[in-house]
This record gives structure tokens, C-alpha cells and sequence, in this order.
């Protein structure tokens, strides 16, 4: 269960068997009133700054999004992907509900881009999956259809199988699809975590597809968000989420990813984990005890 | 599937649809030399003040262990035990691997306490389980028999079957066994983690027991140990872990637990998640925040 994705001269592997994906989430301007208007009015700055700290906190794939009301969406989705695309060879992952702009990123997208997104609901399906098909992309498939946002997991695996086989009909290997399970806020839906877990899992075992969400959805209106995020995502990768879409540069969200990799054996002889917690500005709490673990293993190098 | 532990007037229940329950390690003089000097001396001053540090930091039971090398450890987990239940209701976990103190400890323990522990040898099994019987009292299990540690989760699944079929049959029923996966080092046994999910989940579906770990050993000999600690604990309260054997004086591992449960949807409307937000000093990193969301909370109320 490996889903690929390219740029013209990177890799990244999406596989319940590798190292946790980071689909970085910063350049969106959806919330961000200054990258919207910088955007629309063709200043990409903030898009080349939000790049290159996405890329040096660790990010894999760069979600990019242009949804800017009133503005040309396509033209500027297309300009952000060329821009972003010359600075870093991470792949990107196309982020837009109107196909014109889909189709627009495929267009100018080098290697194989990440379609963001698909939903159960028929029209979506027959206007999105051709293009996919025709670019030879991967896709992430959003868990709901024409009936909305189920809360019985049951109703939300059925839309995430319902996409999988639809692609399927269209030509799309299954590996290209990724399932988005829908995280909704645990203060509002009481057992919205186990339900995302349970449809996890579900769609690891019964479809054998990866999976990604948007995690920080999560604590929507509660208090010390972060927190809860961290929670969450580790637990969630331990019952099969394979990538997220979220912001690597908080350190704390950083710091379970990698945690959770160790947990799951995904860093080989925990090498990541030693790496990042030999410097001290990542390592926070467990400095002293790091230094003295990295000069044992030291000497027993020696 | 709950397991009822009490002291004469508090009682504890542990189950999946519960909060998670926090057993408070830290009156065990093994590693901590001062400590087991003192109890050999009849100084217990420094018991008392961790059971009122681990009371006021939220462990529901408290774990207590007199494993003294040539002390009288039946005599002195008696008076550890007289002592904690003069200054606390909570119930007791009596933990040795001698029979003669595990014995001892039942008999001046009040309430239903839990033992910890017997393993699948058939010789611990008849030793431990007539005198739980006979007390009416819990047991942790230990997912090994005499062939050791297996790295194979089948394995260690099998003998806490064994266990479980054992107690039953010596009329303790089901649900006061509590099964212990046995966490392994990550650093040494790369699937680690993943076994301990794996005899989780098959110990809640197959079994319909409760569960417990000491889950720092799953960080031995790593850097950064409480980051590692809080993913593991977070990843296997997910897959079915009720209970925990830990030190709950640490705020980032408390943190984790009320986050988990949030997650669970075991906190019920987010309140004791709330709560523990409000206060400064627990909230660590997401202060400004939670103030921000207590203030609108506050707002709203009126």
C-alpha cells in the first residue's frame, strides 16, 4: 500500500510502512486576510517565505491553495505552484473545490501532484477523477457524499469506499487514492476521535488505501489546542493515518510525528528521533538526559 | 467490562468507557536507594508525602511496592499499606513478586485492592491466584509464561489468555484480570510499539479484560524520554489501554491522559479538560489561547 508522488526530481512515498507524511498546510489564504490580498494582487512573498520554512521544518509535500474570493484562482493557483516549484523539489498537492483551478495546477505541476480534493458526491466525482486520470495524479477523497457529514462511521466509510471504486472505474490505481476520514471537533461531536480511528482503520483494512486529514480540526474551540492536536495525531497514526495536512513548523506537532514513527518502527534504530533530539532547540524537556544518551552512543561507537 | 477497585469509602472503576485510570508508581524503593534505606529504617515520611503529591497530582490508585533487599518485605508493605490508607482513600495496588508480602498486604489493605502481578508460569498462577480469591481482590496479568518474553504478540497474547482462563477457573471472574502486555524498549525491539497495540486490541476484542502497562519502558535508553512516553501512552489508550502504572506528578504525562480522553470521547463535554486548562500552571503552552477560549467561554455563559 504505497501511494507516489513526485515533482520532477523528488520521491515521496506514502505508505503505512515509512516514516509519517507532513503535508504542509501554510500556503492557504483561506483565514490569512495579508497572503490573500498579497496573492490576488500578485505579491508571492509570503508564498516563497511560507515554502522555504515549510521545506526546513520538514514538510514532504506542499498543499497549495489560491482560494482568494473575486480573484482569478486558476491563473494565481498556477502562478504559486510554478513559484513553490522552482524553489523546493517537493511535490505539491493541488488544494481547490473548482475544477477550473484543479485543472489549471495539473497543467503546470511537474512530476505527479496530489489532487485535493475529491468527495463522494457523484457530480464531484465525474467532474474531478477524468482529470486525475488524465494527469496521472493521486487524489485525496474526502468521506462524505450528497447526504453531507455523517456522524455514524459506518455512513463515512461507505463514501470513502464508494470513491475508491469509482476511481478505480475510471482507471485510477487504488494505491492513488487517499481516504480523509473528516475530523470533526471533539467539543461539539463527543466520540468525533473514535469515530476518525475507527474509519482509519477500516480503511487501511478493508480498502488498503492511505489516509490523511486535517488534524487540527480536531480541538476546534477548546482550550490549549496543541496539546490535543499532538494527542490526536499520534493516536490516529497508531490506528493507520499515514500522512496529515498540517503546519510542520509548531515543533510540538513535529516532535509526536517523529515520536510516533519510533512507536510504529518507522525510524529505523530510532536514527530520526536521536537526530532531531541532539539539538537542544527541538528537544525541549529531554535535553540533559539526550546529551548523556548521545555520548554513551558515542563512545560505544568508538 | 469493568474492573471495581476500592478502599473502605472510595471506589475506582477502570473501563474503555471511563476516564483513563492513572495508578501512581511511585512508592517503590526499586532504583530509588534513599527511599528503600529509609523504609528498611521505619521511616516512612517520604511514602507519605508521595502519596499526597501523587493524590494532589490525579493518580486514582496508588501503586505500592517495599522490594527491599534483605528488609522484611511482607512487614513493611503492611505498615506502607496502614500508612497510604491513613492519609488517602484511594485504593491500593499491592505490588511484589513475593507471595508471603503479596499475602500480607491483603490482609491489612481495606477495600478490594488490586495485586500486581502473576505472570502465565502455572507455578505464580497457583501461588497468587487462591489468595486474590480469597481477599476478592483484582489481579494484573502478565502477558508471559515459562518460555520468557516472546517478541511475538501471539505469544504474549496466548499467555494472557492463559491467565485469564486460569483466574476463571479458580472462581475469580473476568473482569477483575487486568492484563499488562509487557511494553519492550523501542530502542531495542523495533516493533515494540506496535506489539503492545496489536495484544491491546486483541485483549479488548478477544478477552473483554481491562489492561495496564508501566509505559516508560517503552523509551529506555532513548533521548527526550517524555516526548516518546506521551506519544506511546496517547497511541495505546487508542487501542484499548484503560489503565496505566505511572508517575503522574509529571504534567506533560497528565496532560496526555486528559487529552486522550477527550479524544475517547471519555471526558464528557470536554469539563475536566477545561478545568485543568484554566489553570496556568498546567497548561503550558497553550496559555494565551486557553485564556482567550475561558474568556469567550465566559462570554457565552452569560
Amino acid at each position: 500500500m504505497q501511494t507516489i508522488i513526485s515533482s520532477k526530481t523528488k520521491t515521496v512515498i506514502i505508505g503505512p510502512d515509512r516514516p509519517f507524511t507532513i503535508i504542509g498546510e501554510r500556503i492557504n489564504p483561506t483565514g490569512r486576510k495579508l497572503l490573500a490580498a498579497e496573492m490576488a494582487a500578485g505579491d508571492f512573498s509570503r508564498v516563497e517565505s511560507d515554502t522555504i520554512a515549510q521545506i526546513a521544518a520538514g514538510a514532504h509535500i506542499l498543499d497549495i491553495n489560491a482560494g482568494i474570493p473575486l480573484a482569478d484562482e486558476p491563473e494565481i493557483m498556477a502562478q504559486a505552484i510554478k513559484l513553490v516549484q522552482s524553489l523546493t523539489d517537493a511535490p505539491v498537492c493541488i488544494d481547490s473545490s473548482m475544477v477550473a483551478a484543479l485543472q489549471r495546477g495539473l497543467e503546470v505541476a511537474q512530476g505527479k501532484a496530489l489532487v485535493n480534493s475529491v468527495t463522494g458526491e457523484d457530480e464531484r466525482l465525474e467532474a474531478v477523477l477524468p482529470l486525475v486520470k488524465k494527469y496521472g495524479a493521486a487524489v485525496i477523497g474526502i468521506s462524505h457524499d450528497e447526504t453531507g457529514i455523517s456522524e455514524d462511521p459506518e455512513v463515512r466509510f461507505l463514501a470513502a469506499k464508494k470513491i475508491v471504486e469509482r476511481a478505480m472505474d475510471h482507471g485510477i490505481p487504488r494505491e492513488d487514492v487517499i481516504i480523509d476520514p473528516l475530523v470533526m471537533p471533539v467539543g461539539a461531536v463527543r466520540y468525533g476521535g473514535q469515530q476518525v480511528f475507527s474509519i482509519l482503520r477500516r480503511v487501511r483494512e478493508e480498502l488498503g488505501v492511505n489516509s490523511t486529514c486535517g488534524a487540527s480540526n480536531i480541538s476546534f474551540g477548546l482550550p490549549n489546542r496543541e496539546a490535543l492536536n499532538m494527542a490526536f495525531l499520534a493516536m490516529a497514526i497508531s490506528n493507520g493515518l499515514t500522512s496529515a495536512i498540517t503546519n510542520p513548523i509548531k515543533p510540538e506537532l513535529k516532535q509526536t510525528i517523529l515520536a510516533a514513527d519510533v512507536m510504529m518502527g518507522n525510524d529505523e534504530n530510532c536514527l530520526e528521533w536521536i537526530q532531531a533530539n541532539r539539538q537542544p532547540s527541538e528537544s525541549g524537556a529531554g535535553e540533559g538526559r539526550s546529551r548523556r544518551t548521545r555520548r554513551r552512543r558515542e563512545r560505544q561507537a568508538k
